[in-house]
């Protein structure tokens, strides 16, 4: 295809001037595109085809960068990035070194604040509408915010402070009839009943139709009513959750009309208070197979355009964490799955379909799934909730003063724990052991193989109270030496104990470190790897045995500060070790997308970097002595 | 006062057995007590007056510990303490080693859930009341939440997932028409509008009163209507914001009738889906200076019966950063204060009154706060974001997510950093230094002074970008030595240079390493006290100074992990020190209630415990050498 109008397109300016014929051929080019590129680079396909309609409208109508447009998430911002200078750079998107998958103020003005978690943009928005307001800016503020996002409390604590503004603020519900899988929670319900039954908010309309043709006054007194906060209108109008909470409702309108959305957003431009417009999209539109299941096509890898079929399949992490927990659950009826809208994703379909009554999906919330699933626990049950290691962020606060601070036992299962790839800073899962660590009554596990993960959630679940996570990286098994066997919960050594080297890691990388130590034989330096699979608290065994070493060196496929490098290190002053010790771990800085394994190459985690850290320090030292 | 009846009483069993006339009594007696106890142990008034017969009231309808009652932060749960079988430790409450001023699990099989930050109760109790139903326990589950707490978004996810249950559940909203201070936010004047004009809502009834006199069909009608989820009902009936969300509406009840609250406590207990109640209180109810100034006494010291007056009033950590931010707001208007409903706490009274404009109280809303925050720093406004320690905590993902991976700069002015004393281990300050310290793109000042408060919030502000924490502790300055002036930025050398020994500390505990040199001297032990003042990132010069000693002791007050102890002690070992390094801090537990004094000597960190720790070392080392 060759893309004829969306070539041209370098801003809302460009989007404007375009006929309605035009518009439309537009739309299809943006579909072809989008389809066609994160076929090969992965992505997030079915949000970003559900907005195409609504993002075209949007630049029709606002002038973006004057007005400033918040996406929430971010990731279906793709069609937004290819109206806005990026459709040259879109084939480099969520690759290293090219554009994000998610908004960037770095990039372009047009994106107006940096997202990837949910919920945020309520808030922002209005943080940068009141600060227009407090600059004299005049140009207007818009939040596009899903459903599913809806349900996190921030977005609620965003409508709320919101909701008593007294300027023009325009929030934006993508309502795609879902968040990411299932619909969730009774706000989702609630939407369900506007989107089923309009005629209901419609009365206001027939109401209005009437009063409207008494002559003369007729229309002055339609437009008392409207604005009058008075008993007459509650009695004739009805009115949403949103009005209540100082929102005007627009909707529902049909997210793939053009004409209905440029009259909906034109509407909302005039208002002079808070506004939600309530646009109805279907997720995955114009490509059947994400059209038929957007769940799958929400995120995905690299994916055969005529088939839907994913290039590779491959047991992951999360699916032997769902088969172990769906093991565990079959013997013990107090086991429960806890998900926040992402049943898919941590390997919980099978759990949810068996244990249909243990089964928790509460919605974008894990403050909430955390809190809930203390007050589970009260009552001895087992709660397990998985979580992406970036989105557990958001339950700090509960994992300490709900769950830690009562010693009430509840497993954190922790997938995409360390570097995730592809989608970036805000995803990494890299501060998750910083976040923990320093929590008391909490135990860490941080297995490298099925094998680990599978032990590590029957003793967190069986040999542990308190709070326990187990975490595991994104994706599939790394190397494995044939001569590992039979993991330790605790910690395991291999290699050569009587070296004065010795390698302490965790994780996925172990196995670097283990192609590490085949390299640095060749160079004839014989190091040891202390392997720890429980990573707090440490075992004081494996902390004496440190000792005897000269040289130490830490990888950690996490942050610097706070991580288990600089406890290991504590640790072993307090025994007063005096030889070498050195940390690599990432150290104060985000990471940026790219492949996971450019991003541990970047880190000095993969086995190369390994393998020049030590040999470099231990040549330097050995010309040092001779 | 003899304490007649509440001296009696042990249980929800003991409340049942009294007569009308002892109920009043008895909520006299409690009223007294509450006053006379907080006047000498300082606590939260103003909340605890306004539920006195909301509490009987529930355990005159609830059967307690068998059914369940979750208050929200928890500071209003004396009464709830004193009628179940804690009277007699009233006197205790919030000293060391006496009860808790929180519900705490291992006190009382009553306290259903601990708590003390906001917005738990209904998660908590929602998961309470899910594993009643999987373990087939047909007891009630109630929680207890305010209207300030109803601000919290995680109070929202918390309706949102039980807004669908298909069994009883209780949540009491306790609205006394303000949270701590000043009423803020949509929600809250929505409720306004129901408590104005509750006609609005018992249209409904008005339409059930006339169905129900149609001869024979009327009740049965009336019923069908209430179940029905049908057009009809929906034209007839008035719904809340509640309903809406799945929730049955109660109210507005006088919450100060006990007749009325045992009616709708009764009604509530037969509904078999969820229920809201919305109680109506006075804060500080029945003491006439607390329900004038009911935000002064919700949380106060010990105080003055007669005159209501604080027995001691001091210049504060609070009130100078107030006062310094007036000074600079006054000359920059692009200065802005942020509060999550801490106008008084957190010293912003005046600067509320003399920028309007530039004041933002959203509510118990932390995460929104500085989402909301980063959004105004976008715009190039100067947010600070005025906060308890303990709540900041809620606000992790967004400090770290929203606002520094966008290098966005917003100020953190953290009040009540480090021990807080009474209020006990859910308000502890001892956390933010590790949650921050990971975060790239961050810089943390903790001034020890009043000066270098002010020094660092002028530098926070216009010597800084990205994400800049100012912290600051409870109360007021503690000794400081008549030689010691001047202070930097950055850090300060205090003491003996040449001396082989060097203390490391910040924040208001270098006050204690300061006798503690003192007293060292007595003994013929030499020290050197490097104060730091930006503790993050940690200036290299310090670290090289500190390289020059042979014995090192950090003191810090905050957890050990993650901490600058750990951070200071790695940057040594990457330049080769090898003498010896002790950190002395809060190691893995969390701190009770008791004096800050007595919280400080428990762990080590008061002026008698350094000189203990550093003289043992040195003269053991001495012993050694000679």
């Amino acid at each position: 295809m060759s893309y004829e109008i969306l070539a041209t397109i370098e801003s809302s300016d460009d989007v404007k001037r375009l006929s309605e014929e035009e518009i439309k051929k537009l739309c299809d080019e943006i579909r072809e595109k989008l389809i066609d590129t994160v076929s090969v680079n992965g992505g997030h396909l079915s949000p970003n085809l559900g907005v195409v309609e609504l993002t075209v409208a949007m630049h029709r109508v606002f002038d973006c960068p004057k007005d400033s447009i918040v996406f929430d998430v971010g990731h279906q911002c793709y069609t937004h990035k290819m109206l806005t200078g990026r459709f040259s750079k879109i084939d480099t998107i969520r690759k290293y070194g090219g554009i994000s998958g998610f908004p960037k103020r770095f990039e372009s003005d047009a994106d107006a604040f940096n997202a990837g978690h949910s919920s945020t943009s309520i808030s922002a928005a209005f943080g940068i509408a009141k600060a227009k307001q407090l600059t004299g800016d005049n140009s207007y503020t818009v939040a596009v915010i899903g459903d599913g996002s809806l349900s996190g409390g921030l977005a609620f604590e965003g409508l709320n402070n919101a909701g008593r503004f007294n300027k023009n603020f325009i929030v934006i519900l993508n309502d795609n009839k879902m968040s990411i899988s299932k619909n969730v929670g009774a706000m989702a319900r609630y939407l369900t009943s506007i989107r089923v039954n309009p005629w209901y908010l419609r009365l206001k309309n027939r109401v209005e139709k009437i009063v409207v043709k008494i002559p003369l006054i007729g229309v002055p007194f339609r437009n008392y009513i409207r604005r009058s906060k008075s008993r007459v209108k509650k009695l004739v109008y009805r009115d949403t959750i949103f009005d209540k909470l100082g929102f005007s409702y627009y909707g529902p309108i049909d997210g793939h009309d053009m004409e209905e959305l440029i009259k909906a957003l034109n509407a909302a431009k005039n208002s002079k208070s808070p506004v939600l417009v309530h646009v109805v999209t279907t997720k995955g539109k114009g490509y059947a197979f994400a059209e038929n299941d957007s769940a799958s096509f929400h995120g995905v890898g690299s994916f055969n355009i005529n088939t839907g079929e994913p290039v590779s399949v491959k047991k992951t992490f999360s699916s032997v964490f769902g088969e172990q927990l769906c093991n565990l659950a079959k013997n013990d009826d107090r086991i429960c799955a806890v998900t926040a809208a992402m049943r898919t994703g941590t390997g919980l379909i099978d759990f949810s379909h068996e244990f249909k009554d243990r089964f928790f999906d509460v919605g974008i919330a894990e403050q909430h799934a955390v809190t809930f699933s203390s007050g589970l626990a009260t009552k001895g049950l087992l709660p397990v909730f998985a979580v992406y290691s970036t989105f557990l962020q958001r339950s700090y606060d509960q994992i300490l003063h709900d769950a830690a601070m009562q010693n009430l036992h509840i497993v954190l299962a922790i997938d995409r724990a360390g570097i995730v790839g592809e989608d970036g800073e805000t995803h990494q899962g890299v501060f998750d052991v910083s976040m923990l660590n320093s929590i008391p009554n909490t135990t860490i596990f941080s297995p490298c193989y099925f094998e680990g993960l599978k032990k590590s959630l029957d003793f967190a679940l069986y040999g542990c109270d308190s709070v326990v996570a187990v975490r595991y990286p994104r994706g599939v098994q790394s190397y494995r030496p044939g001569d590992y066997v039979n993991p330790s919960m605790n910690y395991d050594i291999y290699g050569n104990k009587k070296s004065d080297v010795l390698i302490i890691t965790y994780g996925r990388i172990f196995s670097n470190a283990c192609l590490a130590l085949k390299k640095l034989r060749e160079k004839n330096i014989s190091v040891c790897i202390l392997k720890l699979c429980r990573i707090k608290p440490i075992d004081k065994q494996a902390i004496e045995f440190a000792a005897g070493f000269k040289k130490i060196f830490f990888f950690e496929e996490g942050m610097l500060t706070g991580g288990i490098g600089e406890t290991f290190e504590n640790e072993l002053l307090n025994i007063n070790y005096s030889g070498f010790y050195k940390i690599t771990a990432i150290d104060d800085c985000f990471v940026p997308h790219s492949t996971t394994i450019t991003a541990l190459e970047n880190h000095n985690l993969d086995s190369d970097s390994m393998c020049k850290i030590i040999s470099e320090t231990c040549e330097v030292k050995n010309e040092k002595t001779t």
